[in-house]
């Protein structure tokens, strides 16, 4: 039986592979490709995609998932081989569920409305993409029926991101948050004033500002063996194998802060993809839990540690060091309050840790309302307004601002917004009791030790990568699910020690 | 029947993209990936290439292809279509002879020999290397044996690089090219003190040397839009597609020529590239009629024109530009004589223009010879040393400056290298017509005026792709076929003068 398992693990490398050639062909299309490969990159990337579907789906690896599976599960619950067998099951089991021709015919009408899209984002004109999503959200109706996961439309689309976690769940979640989100939020606006992040701006070398990332990312532990980083519009992370994890980053050339807080959150996620078991690669378990695990780990270390007091100790001899005239007169908790300056705003991609999840409340919400057929598209720009004034207390001037500044919809992804704030969820339970295992925890980080930190994580998340499901994952780490509380009294001490009010606001006492 | 082209197309179409996704991840290789890299890059590639592998040999494949036959070669001789069959049969022919295990057992052999070549090489014992390379011998005469092209077994693996070529033509050739080098060699060697090449030795900065390298290039007719250039330990060029044709250069810090002619090389081989038609996209007509007409658009630009009077002419000044303190005092005719510098020297990748083809006759003789049994492995050492006392005059002082210098042999690359000295001797026969076609030609050079040369190479080579046979398009341009004598009468005429010899040497009267 061993020999099965074999040939499957053979099979599932080979759709690895495709899997892995094209992430470096997408990695390459937004760090050094030239303007005329677009065309051929996309034909390129269609015939990768295919060919690890039709292996994926071939009945070949059916059978062979029949025939191995008795033997992996007798491996028990914690192997490797069981968890194999899980995984890819889940992955085939989703791609059976698809018609081929659905699957064409999202993929066509996503390439069209991101062309849309981009021009009514440029003429702030949602006109010209409410047809598009008119037609993405029918398209992604018919592929949440095709895949029938869970009681709700819904469920299906948050599946594929999010195994096993419902909508239901989530609007649970998001409530409670909602709740203690919106009076910490009117603290902060009313002490606007309190805090200025004034001594960040300003011209700073786009060298020696990639310098700096470079060697703040060094320091966190990202091993510059099995990876790099490189520039590009839009940071990101793409692993292509657990040895060979590639970061990017952006630079603003008069605000320090985008580069360096991007490079540590995709460094985050490169942990997590470096520190998967090797054994785990070109087999199905070589990726994350879930996305909100993922962006746990990029959170976690972009706030919970590098927006807090002794990682700003920390961090500040450094940007010292690089411009020594722009920083050299900087106190310390003059620059910890000013990495934490917090407001509303409108564009969600430059929140702070606070509002970010109100942005992403609303768009969940919206979307759930439009997938589930209680919201028109034509009347979701109405909706968009109406939330922001609710949650955050302004108004978008136009749409390029407010619901046309996101490229999710246009591409399809629907069910994705949710695990951002999973994710911000999830690193504050996950930080806290990492800081009840480790003594000493903060000390060192305030000395630059990170080790401490970065081993517990890969020891209780990283290594295991896709091998438990999310839930399994933190029942074995936290003895529970998923708590918005911890996060929630994480912001509430935070930011009203940093903007001086109460923590006892809306009436919630923090634990 | 049109529809039945077109679904032959679609499937070659998916090949190609396979084959470009591999050339993404070569170029990555080559240029940005990480050390850790290397063992998952190794596996993808594998499956890149057996899944286009398996496309190609594939009884759907054949069906379609029997079924377009007629309709397609009824197009006519020149068309889209008769060259698109021709081709897709001879890859398909090419790849069906050859056993699934003879391919696996070459690729696996030469994965080793390159490790025990590497080796070999760094501590110069061949014994480490030789009973490698009798294996890759012996799977190559299985290889030849199966393809059974000619009436040779050097035959079947000359015939993949140079397609219809025959080992007696190359012989024959390079017989005369023996006959007419050796006599010019010696008469440079009795002058060596006549030039020197002292004035472009010395420290360049390497951001600098690279700037100039791409203004050169651009100058050419690169188009950047569609192609980048970057650093590698080797030079190469690598087409993903006719809109995406990437360069790369070395860069030598005390030797500016190394990384400016090298680019200048690469350069030839992309304007080729980017000048196939945009039609042949996806397609096996994408692509050069052979290495040897490759060569001999990079050779053309790289010697031809790039060694030449005029062209040092335009060249000089820029290099005045970017180094003011090491060349403002050079003069024009100082610096053409120190890029022609010849002579006798021990590795073939370093060698100038004259003394470089007789580097790849005695690779031709000595591969030629093991293949068809006239030379044992064991004794290709002493052979390599006699013809290197032979037709160079020295003696390679170690294994690791003789016959362990080149990747070649260890990478299972045997009928390859002839394919050098055939662009060389193509290189001056286009040239030489170009000229006669080309009112002003060289004066335009002089001038920094490109274009007329290359739109001549363009159209009557570059759009072609592969839709002619090396043959045929030889056939169309010269209204003949391969010809040493121009190239001789080209090295004579130059190096007569350079050098300040007679041009009759060795009896042989120039044209």
């Amino acid at each position: 039986m061993k020999a099965r398992f074999e040939a499957l693990k053979e099979r599932f490398a080979e759709i690895a592979d495709l899997q892995a050639a094209s992430a470096v062909l997408q990695w390459d299309q937004e760090t050094y490709m030239p303007p005329g490969g677009g065309a051929s990159r996309a034909d390129a990337l269609a015939t990768l995609q295919k060919a690890a579907h039709e292996r994926l789906v071939a009945d070949e690896t059916s059978r062979l998932l029949d025939e191995a599976e008795t033997w992996a599960r007798d491996r028990g619950p914690d192997s490797f081989e069981a968890g194999f067998l899980r995984a890819a099951r889940r992955d085939q089991s989703r791609a059976k569920k698809l018609p081929g021709e659905l699957v064409a015919e999202l993929a066509k009408a996503a390439s069209v409305a991101l062309e849309a899209w981009r021009e009514a984002r440029t003429r702030s004109d949602f006109s010209l993409f409410a047809p598009h999503l008119d037609k993405i959200v029918g398209l992604l109706r018919r592929k949440a029926e095709a895949l029938a996961v869970g009681e709700r439309l819904y469920d299906s689309l948050l599946d594929e991101y999010e195994p096993d976690m419902r909508t239901s769940q989530v609007e649970s979640a998001f409530r409670s948050l909602r709740e203690g989100l919106v009076p910490i939020v009117k603290q902060i606006v009313s002490r606007q004033d309190r805090v200025s992040n004034a001594v960040l701006c300003g011209a700073c070398g786009e060298k020696s500002q990639f310098k700096l990332c470079q060697e703040v990312v060094r320091c966190l532990g990202y091993d510059f063996d099995r990876g790099r980083q490189d520039l590009s519009a839009h940071a990101f992370t793409q692993p292509f194998s657990t040895d060979d994890v590639r970061i990017t980053t952006r630079i603003k050339k008069d605000f320090l802060p985008a580069s360096l807080y991007a490079s540590i959150h995709e460094c985050g996620h490169a942990l997590y993809a470096q520190g998967i078991d090797k054994a785990f690669n070109r087999a199905p378990l070589n990726d994350g839990a879930s996305l909100g695990v993922h962006e746990s780990q990029s959170r976690l270390w972009e706030n919970v540690v590098g927006r807090s007091r002794v990682f700003c100790a920390w961090l500040l001899p450094l940007l010292q060091k690089r411009f020594p005239k722009r920083f050299s007169g900087l106190g310390g908790e003059e620059f910890y309050r000013a990495v934490n300056k917090a407001g509303p705003s409108l564009i969600r991609v430059e929140a702070d840790e606070v509002t970010y999840n109100l942005h992403v409340l609303l768009r969940f919400e919206l979307e759930a309302d439009m997938i589930e057929g209680r919201l028109k598209v034509c009347d979701a720009p109405q909706a968009w307004n109406a939330k922001m004034a609710d949650y955050l207390g302004i108004t978008p001037p136009d749409h390029a601002q407010g619901i046309l500044q996101d490229i999710h919809w246009a591409a399809g992804l629907v069910g994705y917004f949710p695990t951002y704030t999973l994710g911000n969820i999830l690193s504050v339970q996950f930080y806290e009791k990492a800081r009840r295992d480790i003594p000493g925890l903060e000390g060192g980080i305030a000395q630059g030790d990170f080790a401490p930190l970065r081993n517990w994580l890969g020891k209780n998340i990283h290594r295991h990568g896709r091998k438990y499901t999310p839930n399994e994952l933190l029942e074995r780490i936290l003895g529970g699910g998923l708590d918005s509380r911890p996060f929630l009294d994480y912001l509430r001490a935070k930011y009203s020690e940093i903007y001086g009010f109460n923590r006892r606001v809306s009436g919630i006492l923090t634990s």
